[in-house]
Order: C-alpha cells, then sequence, then structure tokens
C-alpha cells in the first residue's frame, strides 16, 4: 500500500493556525511523525485559505521538503498555487491531487503534470458531475487514462481515485466505490487506485468503524493506495493485516516488525 | 449475514466445566445472549469429550432449545452424536456442522441431511487432505453441491466453509480463502458460504485485528454467513458496517438501530 499522509491539511483544526502563522517547526513536526509512522507522500493542502493559497502552498513545499526526504503530494484544485508549489519543489516526482476530466480543470492542471514529470490523482467525474453509477465512472477513468497515456505519462503515475460519495445519502455509494476500484484495477493493469476513507461515512455515527471497514474492503477490491492519517494506529494496523492477507507480506514480515515495535493497536 | 454464534464449545474454557457439570442455567444464559446480540443459529460442540459426546451433545440440544426459539447448529464430525441430537431436536430446520467429501465422513454424515431435513455446512476438503489452492477447493464444492441437490437438497440449504488455513503457514492461504468465497459465490447462485474466523491468525500475534480483517475482506468476497461470538461488540461492529457498505441495510437502519441501542463499539 502506498500511504499518503492527510495530515497537513488547513481543514484540520490544529493545522490551520500553524500554516496560517507559518510556523515551521509544528509543521515539519508533522511530516516527520508521518514519515516515520510509514508515509510514502505527504499530501500539503491549504485550500482553507483560497486567496493566500498560492504562497502558503509554495511555504508548504518548502518547509516540509526540509523536514523529510520523502515525495510531497501536492493538493490544490488551484492550478496556479500548483504550479506555484511545483516551481520550488526539488525531490523525488510528487504527486499532484487532482485532475478530474472536467475540460476546464483537466486543460489547466495536467499540462502541469508533463511540465514538472509529475504523477497525478485523477478523479472520476467530468462536467456531468458525480456520476451515479460504477459504469460511468469507469469510462471516465477510461478516458483519463488514455488521454494521459498519449500525452508520455506512465500508466503507473496515475492514481484513479473512484470517488467515494456517502452511503448516508444513496445506499449504493459503497459498491459503487468498491467496483470502480475492482473495475479499474483489473481493466488497467499497472493503473493505481487511491481515495480518501472519510467521505463514505459522513452523516453517519461510529464514523471510525465505517471507514476502517471500507479500507478494508476497498484494499479486498485491489486498492493499492489510499489517503490517510499514519498516525492513526488502528487503521495502520488494517493496512498491515490486509497486506498479510492479500499475499503481500512474506513470512509476514511486515505485519510482525510493526507488530514487535509497538507500531500495532491490537 | 447469516450469524452462527460459536461460544457453546467446550474446547472454551469457561463453557467446559459447564457442560461437563450439566449446568443447565449457565449454557441457557449464553444460548440467550447469543440470540439477544443477533446471532441466527446457536452453535453447540462438545468435541472436547469424544468419550462423552452423544450423551452430552444431545443433552446439549435438549438444554439450548428450552432457552431459544433459534434454530440450532449441531456441531460434531461424529454422526452418531450427530444422530442422538437430531432425535431430540424439535426446532426450525437445523444446521449440521459439518460434512466434507472425505468418502467415509460423506457417506456416515450427508443421510442425516435427508433423514432429518436440515441444512449442512460443508467442507472443501476430500480424502486428499486441504488443497493448496482455490480451484481445488472450488472443484470440491462443485462435488459437493451437485452431489448433495442431486439427492434433493436445495441448494440455499448448503453452507459451503472454504476450509481456512492459517497465513503464518503459508502467505498465499489469505487469498486462497477469499478467493474460494469469492468464486463459489459467483459459480453457484444460491449456496451460502461461510467459515470462522479464528483459523486465519493462527500463530501470530494480535489476531483479533487479523480476524476482523479477514471478516470484512471476506464479506467483501461474498460470505453472506460466518460462525463467531456474536458477544463480541467491535466483531457485529464490523458485520453492521459491512452489511451497510455493500447494499445490504436500506437508509442504514440496521446500522442506525443497533448504533442506538449501544450495540455498536465505536
Amino acid at each position: 500500500m502506498i500511504i499518503i499522509g492527510e495530515k497537513i491539511n488547513t481543514s484540520i483544526k490544529a493545522i490551520r493556525p500553524a500554516v496560517e502563522n507559518m510556523d515551521r517547526e509544528a509543521i515539519q513536526s508533522v511530516a516527520r511523525k508521518q514519515a516515520e509512522a510509514g508515509a510514502h507522500y505527504i499530501d500539503v493542502n491549504c485550500g482553507t485559505f483560497p486567496f493566500k493559497e498560492v504562497e502558503l502552498l509554495t511555504w508548504l513545499v518548502e518547509t516540509v521538503q526540509e523536514a523529510t526526504d520523502l515525495p510531497l503530494c501536492i493538493d490544490s484544485p488551484n492550478p496556479e498555487a500548483l504550479s506555484a508549489g511545483l516551481k520550488v519543489y526539488k525531490g523525488a516526482k510528487p504527486l499532484i491531487n487532482s485532475v478530474t476530466a472536467e475540460k476546464d480543470r483537466f486543460e489547466s492542471i495536467f499540462p502541469l503534470v508533463t511540465e514538472y514529470n509529475t504523477s497525478i490523482i485523477a478523479l472520476c467525474m467530468d462536467d456531468n458531475g458525480m456520476p451515479e453509477d460504477a459504469d460511468q465512472r469507469v469510462k471516465i477513468a477510461d478516458w483519463l487514462i488514455n488521454r494521459m497515456t498519449k500525452e508520455g505519462v506512465d500508466i503507473s503515475d496515475i492514481y484513479i481515485d473512484p470517488m467515494v460519495r456517502p452511503v448516508s445519502t444513496g445506499s449504493h455509494y459503497g459498491i459503487v466505490a468498491l467496483d470502480t476500484i475492482r473495475r479499474v484495477m483489473t481493466e488497467f493493469p499497472g493503473v493505481h487506485t487511491t481515495c480518501g476513507l472519510s467521505n463514505i461515512s459522513f452523516g453517519l455515527p461510529g464514523r471510525k468503524i465505517i471507514n476502517q471497514t471500507f479500507l478494508i474492503s476497498a484494499i479486498a477490491a485491489g486498492l493499492d493506495s489510499a489517503i490517510l492519517d499514519p498516525l492513526d494506529k488502528r487503521i495502520m494496523s488494517f493496512v498491515y493485516s490486509s497486506e498479510l492477507l492479500h499475499d503481500r507480506d512474506e513470512f509476514c514480515m511486515n505485519y510482525l516488525t510493526a507488530y514487535r515495535e509497538g507500531r500495532l493497536d491490537v
């Protein structure tokens, strides 16, 4: 599993003032902790400051890169902010979060992928909005993958996000997300799938249980990346145990090491 | 999900003396608690008393039936004990746990299914032992289902158990079990699949996490029944959240009711 650490996001209560005040120490500490906990990318998002996003995202990219060698996941729907962040970016190939098949968004963001040689998260939505079923999502994924690989992007640099919608707003949205993941992973060998875990449980009590169940079910459907909190030991425990069950952990070594090092919540 | 409550089993420390001393109150209390917690069948097993199994299983069947109207899952590899239990059984169609495709076991146990009109758990093993891969398991399931339906058993009375083996003894055994479940549910419409949760984690630390992950992954693969402890609130929470994610809980009513009644561990 490719873990994208989600904690540096100004929609999170403790992060907002740290970014607003450009508190270097606080942000770097969160970055380092996520790296130690097993993140493969550190997401940076300051979308709750739309009028200062260019400045703050640039600062976040520079600040987090001083703290860790991990690649970043630069997270914004704003091409200007992404571009500013990418300009000061220096490390291993970054991930852009995200493009869609919406005409304007695709045409403004996709050029950054080829210009800066990045990997890219692509959401299954287009100008008709968020599709109701898996068929339409797979069609959009098909268009995105074809379009981007034709322009020279390697399929292994593409992370398809199924666009998870809350089961509280439609009881079919769980299987829509899971079927989309299964079909994308089967029909487009080499591509990655990724998503966040919290949309699925929006509006319901006991959200952690639902999010955990969704992660495990999605890994069973083929999901090979997730945007999550790597400091949540319970969630990381389920990542390790899912890898174990899907024959992606020879001799149970990763699971046993995580257990011995106290990184599992058992 | 069809929940088979596993707690009345003499391999469980607190149950052994209760059965040995024919402690009516103790056994009936465990039966009632499992029924209240959402079990659909109450399993009764006294296999650790091989020399008194006929007598004790008969007593268990009578005793549990006084406490609950739920059907029983009469659990023994011994046809004599099963037969004695079935003779005194009076309630809704019971489940026998279990037959296999081993010649002797099949020929001694299967006649009880037709004689007493029971449902039946059938394990994917034959005289060659426990198969290494999903292919062989599906072949055995095929033989069992064909043989039993030809003799008049309705396919909806058959519960195929994939025969879960520990991932600690072979890192492929997780996907072998999950693939067997998925293929059996796809290739034999109308059949059930069931299994216990604890074999998968044998020999590893943090077994609960692995068992929970296995249950959720197996439900995602199509599992529609499980032999588990319904008094384990965390496991039951994952049953409810899995049903929610797989569109088997209209308007989230079961999940929300369980939450309101304090039956979820969130």
